[in-house]
């Protein structure tokens, strides 16, 4: 590739909007040409995020449209969930781009869902847009790869759903999994899952020396894994517990997810099946037997690490996924899905993509 | 009572030792007479544990067996396990304790477990008195209160047992669980739960900034939960399935346990069952709908905090369980049982005693 | 004493206020009377300090000033500064109380300087009150013991204040100090000095992993050292340069103070000077050449532990003082000064008392 | 620059060397060919480094003197202090390489104190190379940068005296320190300055919740320190007192330096001075009046975060030094060195080296 991707970022003051400026500094096709914020307008970019101190000298701008379109060619939009899903769909023309050549990757959730009504359910607002809803394509890339190639519109995944998918997506593929059985996740976050809104529950007096439960059964993430183990497996499943905690460390998820699986496998087969399905994907790597994930060795890269436990008694498997939660769970899966859709190999600009890129190939 | 317990702490310079020591400096019938040291023999306790500074005068001594028995009213083992399983048989002469004012409290695991052959599985010896195993009271208060009143000899139940039992105990007791799936238990773990033996895995530099499980469906205490809850339903298990971490935060243990009832219950009768069971039982706190327990809320005392979600239409119960693992889930308990064998109010020297044993009668 | 102190709290739902609250329940003559909240009122105690549930039955009432009056003996004000400075004057008559049998402790800090003007410099408040300010005793009773017993308004030290004059008074007080020189402070605090007030600087993932000095040279607590300092020393000092820090953990305190020595003192002669200084002080504790405090020693109790490092070649010496800086930087030492108005042994309620007690006459 | 360098890496297995491994995996002209273990020999290194899964398949052998030099153009020495000196003469050949294309970074303080005596004070040890002593080119890019591209034995500087040196070195330089003053070093580390040696006082249980002082004033790191602001001021220094304490973070270094000015200067000259004196200096960044340096910042880069306070009534100034005790205090610097050695730009290969190559020049 010769020429520069010219990047726009909506909603560059938040906390993903700093790593994404971070990784895209590092990343050799990128340039960015618009960074907007309107709580923080005006304003050099390393002054709100000042580990960027005397790296980038761009200000911020309020967000415009047409600015926007006429100068970009990829644009991440960060906004908060349901805040933006209509000037998104203003800004695509309900999917129906005026210039083909503009990609988007919204980091939002608004559009990961396909069935319009899950709105109303779990994020509490009125979807406007179904015809949108059913072009964008979900941006997990182990999974999508062929979609994504061709895609204007990606909807990012969620971080828990792209741990809890990746770690079980071989067996719920390969119809391996009882749906009539519980599906029970736990899913420890750090406290960047929570970016940068002030408020009671997140200060540091709150999280230090602790760790908390919350939305036990009710997180927003739900129905995102729902839909994606369904489509793997093609087959509704009965119950999926999602609970997710918050825990004393800054970035990473690790998420445990207990499935029955539907027939006897042995752990040697269950190897297997993973490492042929996460065959030539970089980003995937899959642990030995009574070797587990940690956070640390995850922390500021693309990887999604994976442990597997099975006790072959009784077909109960235990897989584990493990991810930086504003990396592969936000936007280094964003970059990603930039690297494929502009025909880059998909490391491209992520640590250790030299590495990376040759030995996928 | 108007004469203090002279006790005798086996095992004084671990880190049980010391949190032991400072709970019963602040217990008004505790007089501690010996305190025994191998590794730091000779040397002032509050040079051992300096927190205990200006405090404890006492230095430790050698261990001898008959300067225990000829000194002490109660002795507190906090030996590893299986390190003292054969000294404490020889202490105890076999369960035939030729002094029977003397009372026993062993924090470590040798005399939980009933079934003298799963050490050898679990524990990795071989067990060489069976009697005393059969005399020993599994010392978890909220259960065997009136075992313990008339005990000589207390096995004080493990850091995630504790919890785990606590929270789970009234769906087991009633018999609403469905004994043929698997019980799945995520259950993290402060650092203080690995002691104070120096070894890699526990150096700061491999817990800060990360969470990690270990010993997945091999963890030593899984023969322990399974035969309490065992033993509260009156039935085999057919799969218990612990998954323990290793979280950045010092105190603590917070459980969730995931079982399949057996019956079609309400949210509002299952709260009941738990405020029937724990009626009068001053250590357990039941959590109100949709608020879960925290490790900071329970840090430095002996309470078992106990959470509950309950998905209706699939019968899935999850219970949290929330502990001090060091107090609650240790030395807490220790005392809470040596209170209940010496007669006096279980909550004795315990933080908020005062209230809570007004409010507990 | 045979009747209980009728207590008073104004601003009970604030981070402090939960942890008075705690202590308190231990302290067998308080009587929690009145617990007022603005932000949160006509709500169970126990349902704002989760840590509490089960203890507290309490609702909070919004503030007013004649039931204060009319029902308490002993009232805690804990109103962040500049806040309450007015209705502080008007709750105390401007110091000519008119029941006099009531005492006050202001943890803020809007009485603790003599000098009316620092207020303006400082805080950026007009001080209207000279009478009470004049009236008001310095509330750090290894200093002011006797003046304290008959106050009847405390201003309550701050946090800073308390672990660097104690650490350095029996210098200052002795006139060893070359007053000429730099007195260079730095000061590391827990997040819990920053209370429960939502702000981004605060927040976890801001605080996590991280540590950062703010205010330096400017922190507010800067002349309340100097005025106590030059009391100490009857002399005035030339510069006090304080650089406070915010760390990842919750609670403590420990500061490192930089003094030049006027004379020559051996390191032998320098502890003995401490010890003769402390004599029979309980919560005052002093560390062996080449041992030094450490915020896990001091947690959870209202010592203050004193390190001492002295380059006898050059007459440097570097004194620590290392304190829970809600504890003994705070309530505790609210809970202290209560005692000593009240004709309580001073440690009678906190952590150690029964020990403390008895050691320490 | 056409061919890659060919790396051997002394002492493969510790923590530092996997985060070299880390960094030079995303160095294009790095070639690793032997990577050196004793403890963990013939292991996968990726074995040893979890976080390298994947990524690199070399296995460790055991040090061989001769296959080093007939194998490697650039050795990193990354042994314990004192443990390699003879072996690192011999490997040299004292000084005089008979191969001289191979070039030498030695991560361990064995060559840095040109005064031999010194290691016998300092590191309990006798150096047995004086000649290589004074070959040695001490490795701080920043002040050093001619006598590194020429040299070819490093002796990399220590992790304090880094972030000290390049934090004061304007003000020693400009010879505008009272030499006789203190200078009053309060250093504070994150845990993985103390490697992955497992020993008490660096178990997690003694770290979280905790910050302490250790080695005041007798820390060896304190005459590298002298060394090097004597050589830049061209004056010997009365007295130079460091502070160090372990806080509860992994990794970091923030160092707050105390120096009573010579002569009065403004606040505005003082930054101009720093901006001039590190112009073109693509890893130090200054910051703006009253903005600090946070090692959240800096954490996983090589820079060195500068910020300062001066106190203009008493000429007292404060640098702050903020680096990745890691990176810029370890094996990024080592990389620079390396860079710089081979004709390289001297941020190639480290974090964002495409925009600070081209910024700085």
């Amino acid at each position: 590739m010769d020429k520069k991707i010219k990047i726009g970022i909506v909603g560059a003051s938040g906390m993903t909007g700093g790593i994404l400026l971070k990784l895209l500094l590092n990343h050799k096709y990128a340039d960015i040409v618009i960074a907007t914020s309107e709580t923080q307008t005006g304003i050099e970019i390393s002054s709100i995020h000042n580990f960027l101190k005397n790296l980038f000298p761009l200000k911020t701008v309020s967000y415009n449209r047409n600015q926007i379109i006429n100068n970009c060619d990829c644009v991440f939009l960060l906004k908060s969930h349901g805040e933006f899903q209509e000037e998104t769909s203003r800004l695509t023309n309900n999917g129906l781009v005026a210039n083909p050549n503009i990609k988007f990757i919204d980091i939002s959730a608004d559009f990961r869902l396909k069935n319009a009504r899950l709105y109303e359910q779990w994020y509490k607002f009125k979807h406007s847009d179904i015809n949108l809803l059913q072009k964008a394509v979900y941006g997990l890339p182990e999974i999508y790869y062929q979609k994504i190639k061709n895609a204007f519109f990606i909807a990012n995944p969620g971080c828990y759903p792209t741990a809890v998918i990746l770690s079980a997506a071989p067996l719920f593929s390969n119809k391996l999994v009882d749906s009539n059985s519980d599906i029970i996740i736990n899913a420890i976050s750090g406290v960047s899952g929570a970016g940068k809104t002030p408020n009671v529950r997140n200060l540091a007096v709150e999280v230090e020396a602790n760790i908390k439960p919350y939305k036990v059964g009710k997180h927003q993430h739900t129905p995102e894994i729902k839909q994606e183990l369904e489509y793997l497996m093609q087959e509704p499943i009965k119950n999926i517990l999602l609970i997710p905690y918050i825990a004393p460390f800054k970035y990473g998820i690790l998420t445990t997810t207990s499935v029955k699986l539907s027939e006897k496998i042995s752990i040697d087969n269950l190897f297997n099946l993973y490492h042929q399905f996460y065959q030539n994907k970089p980003f995937v790597r899959i642990y030995n037997k009574e070797q587990y994930p940690e956070i640390q060795n995850i922390e500021g890269t693309n990887f999604c690490d994976i442990g597997l436990y099975l006790d072959e008694k009784t077909n109960t498997c235990i897989v584990m996924g493990c991810i930086d939660n504003v990396i592969k769970g936000a936007v280094g899966q964003a970059i990603q899905n930039m690297n494929i859709m502009f025909g880059l190999h998909e490391t491209e600009g992520l640590p250790f993509a030299d590495f990376l890129s040759k030995s996928s190939l």
